[in-house]
């Protein structure tokens, strides 16, 4: 890296010290990460001459802007509880990463096995694939889905499977079930799971491909996230579909039907994007 | 049917009039069903000369032992709720019913499926066949077992039979999943298990062989039935596998045990006997 000169308050040039900027971060009690990031962001963005004062200002900046998104993404576990009571939401979240996977989605239908009917919480379609989709959303977040889960699932995949493969134009299909739960499987709920064929995914798990990680990489972060906003103005959103921040930024209008001023508003589009990595 | 003599109180001979017989039962309180049957039996039982007060004192002798097993038999439904709050004692009914039935039977124990271990509730052999039972006791008489058990009982009864068709010598043996409940079962828990083959039982299907048939037909009355134990000793006989009341007979050490006098004794076997259908 190539040194770079300041101008310090007195007028006098220095060259950038990274020590002293990461002192002064840690001690506004940034976590190590943060300071990392904003290290790197400032290192990058330095300009020859550029004043203590303005590379200050950037760098606390860049460190609110991070926790903002830290702390967006630190309370998403509490914000998907927060989706609750009844499971619809969580529904509607699962519906929209599959859709941002490419499949086509249907929430909350009933469908007709081959022996009986049933309530299928999402039904995601993408050429040569259906995917039959339970979503098992607890209230309590120590409420795993147990064994028995795993077992009617499996029970209701292969009535549906059934069903489906009499349809016209089944031939070429692939069909999966899957459960994706906000909390966890019990060991023998995973086991008979992955034995028989069913994907399972829970708040964390696959490494990599958990729930957690879904949203995560794509930003998909609900509503009940935001603390820029109440519990009542949430569950009016919910109620109304709006489930995730970017849709929230696409549907400000309802936040004006709330009396919100322009500036409130401001502020709630700017946490949205800040916790959507969209800024 | 011959007609027979009875000598009245003053002496003088009279026809035997079923219609009188009828009346006087009737004043008692019994029902019609209960007064068919004491009237057959007196009509077998009369002999030619019997004094009207013999007469008399046989048909009531009959009725209060039809009444003691109709009561018994009309609280059926109660005394099975009375083997809760734990299903165990119920399975034991459900083991002794098979067993009954020829079956050799094994209560409460874990089996590895192909997939996970399961618990079994009872697993019931005879030549040819094995039956794995899962038994849903209800503490409340309104709840049902819905869909969702009979959709996990199937897929419990797969990985079990995928798992013993793996066993030597099992090449001949047909395997059965049956589910056994004190209640009833949801409409579409029946539609779905008679799909899937599954053999169904409550409290009151399938006619003829519901669960209540069942113990009708061999008097395997529980001990709760009983009116003559006190509500503590009829716990304590479940605690030590006296589930039965035709087991009960057999050990009546266990009530010298609760401070029971010989004449008390007696008449908790009489009443055991009446409830059985022994007597």
């Amino acid at each position: 890296m190539d040194m770079k000169n300041i101008i310090k308050r007195s007028g006098e040039q220095d060259e950038f010290d990274v020590d002293k900027l990461r002192k002064s971060l840690f001690r506004s009690g940034a976590g190590e990460d943060e300071i990392d990031s904003v290290v790197d962001y400032i290192t990058e963005h330095l300009t020859d001459g550029m004043s203590t004062h303005e590379l200050y200002k950037l760098a606390y900046a860049q460190l609110r802007k991070k926790s903002t998104k830290a702390a967006g993404r630190y309370r998403l576990k509490k914000a998907i509880l927060d989706l609750g009571p009844t499971g619809y939401p969580f529904e509607q979240l699962v519906g929209e990463l599959l859709n941002n996977k490419g499949y086509r989605t249907q929430v909350g239908i009933i469908s007709q096995g081959k022996c009986v009917q049933h309530e299928l919480d999402v039904v995601a379609d993408k050429p040569g694939v259906r995917v039959m989709v339970e979503c098992k959303f607890h209230n309590d977040i120590r409420r795993k889905s147990d064994v028995k889960v795993s077992l009617y699932i499996h029970s209701r995949f292969q009535d549906m499977k059934s069903a489906w493969e009499k349809e016209t134009g089944s031939e070429n299909i692939k069909y999966e079930g899957w459960i994706v739960t906000n909390t966890r499987f019990t060991e023998d709920a995973l086991q008979y799971g992955n034995c028989s064929g069913l994907k399972l995914i829970s708040w964390d798990y696959p490494a990599g491909e958990s729930l957690r990680d879904m949203i995560d990489q794509v930003g998909y972060y609900p509503v009940t996230a935001l603390q820029s906003l109440t519990k009542s103005e949430k569950l009016y959103l919910l109620e109304n579909d709006i489930v995730l921040c970017k849709t929230l930024i696409r549907s400000i209008d309802v936040l004006r039907k709330f009396g919100k001023t322009e500036k409130q508003i401001e502020k709630i589009v700017n946490e949205s994007l800040l916790i959507t990595g969209e800024r």
